[in-house]
């Protein structure tokens, strides 16, 4: 990236499942200790996986095929995990275990670069999560991480979920700045590319740890990504922060 | 407040223009500069106030009416000041310099106990906007002022001005909380009364230097607020953080 184009960006918008969270350890450990708790066994890998997968992913997709209305991260997550809880024959848990439960996904673990991180770069960046989670999930999640933001920003509020153009672009709009002005963070590359395809610039941030031990998303970045760094001490190092 | 009403509040919600921010001295001492830098002179008290309770809250009683589209506050305030400069005669002025000006309402400067009374009251509450003023704005007078949030709510986002309890009802949607959950805190009365109407709890902070030294608001507060404090640092106390 040049220093020029650097020059013009005013905001930095985030992804947050996988890119500031490690969500998969995160649900694995609560995991544990709930079936620790109430006596049950559960392979936790791949239940984590079903939700994250098929309950979030396949559910925003679902979304927005129109096969299910319009709803929440928060209620796909608890349409998904009731739905897991039967086909396990996980059973004895009240509504205000499996709700806590549910929850889960409000009390990720940050990476450990994470908060650090995002500090620094605050002090010259407006620094805004873009996540399809929700308002509330995003709210409670920083609380719980210790991460600061300058402003919480998510599908609920732009009306539609990322990769749609619609998302980022209702981003740029809300913060008043043009779309060269913003750069999205991700671990993800088709998030980024959905972003640069509407003039939004890109950071990758890798994150090779995300999916577990036996599984590993794409780490080559694209050549058209404007930055690459080892986490967000690193972006901060490279942004001048 | 009753100890138990008091432990069931999780979210407090803050006007922001006059509860958090002193506008009128902030406009006016931008004022000053600007008419010292281009050599002219108006009256900035009466030019301030015309600004704001024509500009601002006429622009937004407007709105609600239908007498003009659905705008932002930048947008009405825009709107205002170049009726204000015509009407002064005030010439000169650069299309960039206008648009700093209109700006002053992003860089107002918070009363003196604001940004480490909301660092105490973050420690245990969620500490959100809830102001008319739309989210570009909110977020830059946050960094300008060394205000943390956990949250920037607005009515750009809630698809309604307050008073309006749409308002104050989508937020608490928002933040996935019960209305008792949530307590709003102005120097308002009229927003506490509005958002006790459905359901809030109210806080008022009297600021009796917001409107300059020749008006006062009704500072007497209605024997209905659940809290009464003196700044934000009287009010972390009296919520015990």
């Amino acid at each position: 990236m040049t220093s020029d184009a650097l020059a013009g960006v005013k905001a930095l918008t985030f992804d947050v499942f996988g890119t500031v969270t490690n969500w998969r350890a995160s649900v694995i450990a609560e995991g544990e200790r709930l079936s620790a708790a109430k006596g049950f066994e559960t392979d936790w890998g791949s239940f984590v996986d079903d939700w994250r997968f098929d309950g979030y992913m396949g559910g925003m997709r679902r979304v927005r095929d129109g096969e299910l209305p319009s709803m929440t991260v928060d209620e796909l997550h608890r349409r998904k995990l009731d739905a897991l809880l039967e086909e396990r024959g996980i059973e004895g848990l009240t509504e205000a275990e499996v709700d806590h439960f549910n929850r889960i996904w409000h009390r990720l673990d940050p990476w450990p670069d994470s908060a650090a991180g995002l500090d620094r770069l605050r002090t010259k960046f407006i620094v805004s999560t873009l996540s399809n989670g929700n308002v509330a999930l995003l709210v409670n999640m920083a609380k719980h991480g210790g991460l600061h933001w300058d402003s919480v920003l998510s599908a609920e509020l732009t009306g539609a979920f990322k990769p749609e153009p619609q998302c980022y672009e209702r981003a740029v709009e809300i913060l008043r700045l043009e779309p060269q002005e913003v750069m999205m963070v991700a671990a993800h590359q088709g998030d980024l590319k959905a972003a640069m395809g509407v003039g939004l610039r890109a950071a990758f941030i890798p994150r090779p740890d995300e999916l577990g031990p036996d599984r590993q998303s794409d780490l080559t970045p694209d050549p058209a990504f404007d930055v690459v760094a080892d986490g967000f001490l690193d972006l901060a190092d490279k942004l001048g922060c």
